[in-house]
């Protein structure tokens, strides 16, 4: 097996959706998350910001079932094409890349963040 | 125009094919960059390792026309949509994400890379 190369830190993470392409997310991974992601076939991820590891989905049931995995040319990027329910972003779209540079709002709005998280 | 968020460092740039959706690479832009992308239409990028701006295919001539590009919801990393001449991959590969986590080549192979760089 091929494993990312964690030696210099967390892992990139691009997320895909398998079944029309679209980029979702972008995320970061230490071993640990690796490590979940393969052996539950669900997407887990490592919060800079909390500090902590999560599973993707693990509040708002926006789960990420993992379909396949590849490794970039250095092994430290991943990219991981998955089957998303409801929205990667928790702005309520179903990717993070949302808009273009123009300001356009060129993605999918899948759930309301309010209803879903709570007023934030 | 929306622009990335530079305040925390450099921005993370997923690139993508405009034409069949197919993840290319992952690069890191400074506003120089980001800048240079925006006013010559091809990809330019920041180089963690030799900590110089370059151009995409420069050297190569694979370079990448920018199509779209689009923000995350943080605004600290983009999505090129591009053009991608020859292969993105130094190693010869249209992809730098060739290769599953089980070690299978999954990429297609569209140069030798010895003989674009010379052997290495």
């Amino acid at each position: 097996m091929l494993t990312p190369d964690f030696s210099r830190g967390l892992v990139t993470a691009v997320v895909q959706d398998a079944d029309n392409g679209e980029v979702l997310m972008l995320a970061y991974m230490n071993e640990e998350a690796w490590e979940l992601t393969i052996k539950t076939g669900y997407a887990h991820y490592y919060s800079r910001s909390r500090r902590k590891l999560w599973k993707k989905g693990e509040e708002s049931g926006h789960t990420q079932r993992v379909v396949e995995i590849r490794l970039d040319c250095d092994r430290d990027a991943v990219l991981l094409r998955v089957e998303q329910v409801g929205g990667a972003c928790h702005k309520g779209y179903r990717s993070c890349f949302y808009r273009d540079h123009g300001g356009n709002i060129v993605g999918e709005k899948v759930f309301e963040p309010e209803e879903k998280y709570g007023r934030q």
